[in-house]
């Protein structure tokens, strides 16, 4: 038998994260040890009430409300608090007392990772978060390492479980956005208040940070254009499903053109989309997670699997444990982050993408010809326009898919369209992805 | 503009991959040196005839013919030959020169990579080989540090393009193995020789790799069981698509229990299998290759993408390169394999699956009872038997599913089978996966 040295861990958070975590690091200690070429000793585990009902049984003994002293005799910080703070002033203790560090907080990396970065940077910290994206799904390292040579044109993520859940519920059943959150809800896939999930916060934190990845680039969360899946209708995704189409919360990171100056420039945004079902992001359904990836080399990627959990997101904890801790036995410092491009983030108005617009007009003559020439005049290009059949009050529906236009025009466009005499109302606007 | 060292990077062989390697250097010099922390300086290319003709038009003195002079200069030394030897004596020579080396040979790797880590592991050098499989999907990282905190149960690959393009139009369009092979020569998917991918070799070669990472246990290739897909008829692949499952060329690594010592070992397998078509691997078309892996904290993963080509496998050869440069410009060693598990491989007679079998028989009373017991006298319980139409010389088909039976068992059902007086012949045997 090896003796293995003993690194001491210490654990920020007990919830369902943290309390999976412990109960692997416990169950497998010695295989661990093996794997990572030393013992990795938990020394604590700190949280806000001690006697709070825990989804595992842990010893009594591991747990401390005193965060602060448990960082300072750690090696290594595990960080699973999750939120803003305490968890930017404890990471910041955490490697500034010489320990490195592992997270799962999204929201701490979108929001203040140029500070924990730089923080790490100084003192040669490793500083790991294969977590905060995707669950179990590898996808951190496969951009950081496995894809550091490649130029990275573009991401489409379904990156938020829950939004995913309810999208496809909608697809299969019909359901209304409405009954279809309520039985995410019943099965445990959102949260009692599930604004974070439905109106794209938690979507946009992940885009921020594969953005920040993939285009070596700064990209704050800030700078994310943001829609949640609030807006979609049942009416919405039947009549994509028609056309072929299927509604995703998409995560987008694109590296285009400034179309104003030509400069190169990337795009981080969230918000839902129309796929071509022949896409393989139309096949990830229910909570599951995929993140495609188009790369000029590699060409392009899917990365598949569960993108939440307790267990599955600790698997991805552990790994980053492991890895940080044979680095740490080995010598040598972490690998600072890779943001030297600082390109331009684009205003959503500057971007360009393809529309589907819905739009009741009145049914008489010339109306088409109205119409195209609303597009035409904001510099729209239709592909390709359909009408059904007229109702009873005289009224038909229209639906117009663009080329590539910019989002300025097109919002433009909807205006000049709901100000127009002819136009009843424009009754649906979805993007078009993934083509 | 920043100034940063140089590292000198040795390129042995100049083919389809190499030239894409040197191009990529060459193109993208200062994106690379910003990336990497250091210039990555092209000191040569090693090929045996430095005059002939390439995929790509390179400076003509960048070739040489001299790899071990080059590579006694080398900070980090590249080899894309393939092959055994010289790979073998070049890499070992660059790692006992203090050089990090970066290959993409899967062959090198299954048949000598115990001699390659050991050496390694004794000077500190870096050792990467996220090319070696999958191309430019990266799974070598994913398994190596994002999963090392998890229990891997089992892998199943499409881990080659040419024979995943050859089933996939075998299954699509009802061709014969030897006109979709001959599709795939002229499309440029299967080589003059096809012999290492339609035997199963290159498939085999990855199977040992992923097997040894997943397990922490090394998997030398000669373990691992090889069937190609030479054998499979265009009647085997119409009768699994009727019965709603495809067939795929797959790598299985699998974690499972001794049956006789009910200790923990792992299988390396692989052959053509029947996979439903529900299950993810069946949507993978084409030359693409995709990477499934079962764990238990994360549950189901998939890794997709181009499994070959100049520029894909490029990709990934350039990711390694530019994640060892960052280790050799921050300092501290290459991590060691984790090859601690030393679990035992099982003979393929030890491993269970199930198995789809078709017969013919003799259509007369109290031929199923028959069949029936030859299967119960050898331990394999059947799952489904299907009886179709007798034809006019008084014979009928049948179709037996198995439930998980030893390999072992099923070749002792199949060879009494082909023996009894009531069986005509034993037309298919195909095992079924991914349940």
């Amino acid at each position: 038998m090896i003796e293995y040295r003993s690194l001491r861990v210490a654990l920020l958070g007990g919830g369902t994260v943290g309390s999976q975590v412990a109960r692997l690091l416990l169950e497998h200690a010695d295989e661990l040890a093996a794997r990572a070429g030393a013992r990795i000793e938990l020394t604590g585990i700190a949280v806000r009430d001690v006697d709070a009902k825990r989804d595992v049984d842990l010893p009594h003994e591991l747990f401390t409300t005193d965060a602060e002293s448990l960082i300072l005799g750690a090696d290594i910080v595990v960080e699973l608090i999750g939120g803003l703070e305490p968890a930017r002033t404890l990471v910041l203790q955490a490697i500034n007392s010489g320990a490195d560090v592992v997270t799962a907080n999204k929201a701490l990396l979108a929001t203040h990772g140029p500070e924990l970065f730089e923080a790490a940077e100084q003192v040669g910290a490793q500083l790991a978060y294969e977590a905060a994206v995707g669950g179990a799904i590898p996808i951190i390292r496969p951009l950081r390492d496995s894809m550091a040579g490649d130029t990275v044109d573009r991401i489409l993520g379904i990156v938020n479980g829950t939004t995913n859940y309810i999208l496809d519920r909608m697809d299969t059943t019909g359901d209304s956005l409405e009954s279809a959150l309520a039985a995410a809800t019943a099965l445990g896939y959102a949260e009692a208040d599930p604004t974070a999930d439905i109106e794209g916060y938690d979507a946009a934190q992940k885009a921020a940070i594969l953005a920040s990845l993939a285009f070596h680039t700064l990209v704050p969360v800030e700078q994310v254009h943001r829609e949640g899946i609030t807006g979609v209708t049942a009416a919405q995704v039947e009549s994509a499903r028609k056309a072929g189409y299927v509604v995703k919360l998409l995560a987008i990171c694109e590296r285009l053109r400034d179309p104003d100056t030509g400069d190169e420039a990337v795009s981080a945004r969230v918000y839902p989309a129309m796929v071509d079902r022949a896409h393989p992001l139309a096949a990830v359904h229910g909570a599951n997670n995929a993140v495609f990836v188009e790369a000029s080399a590699a060409g392009d990627l899917m990365f598949y699997g569960a993108g939440a959990g307790g267990a599955e997101t600790a698997s991805a904890v552990l790994g980053d444990l492991v890895a940080v801790v044979r680095r740490h036995v080995a010598g040598g410092p972490g690998i600072a982050e890779s943001t030297h491009a600082e390109l331009p983030v684009l205003d959503i108005g500057q971007v360009t993408t393809r529309y589907a617009v819905t739009i009741e007009v009145l049914d008489q003559p010339g109306v088409l010809a109205a119409i195209a020439q609303i597009f035409a005049a904001h510099g729209v290009s239709v592909e390709q326009l359909e009408q059904t059949l007229s109702d009873d009050a005289g009224r038909a529906t229209l639906v117009i898919g663009t080329h590539e236009a910019r989002e300025s025009s097109l919002a433009d466009t909807v205006a000049a369209l709901a100000a127009d005499p002819v136009v009843d109302q424009v009754t649906s606007v979805l993007r078009v992805e993934g083509a």
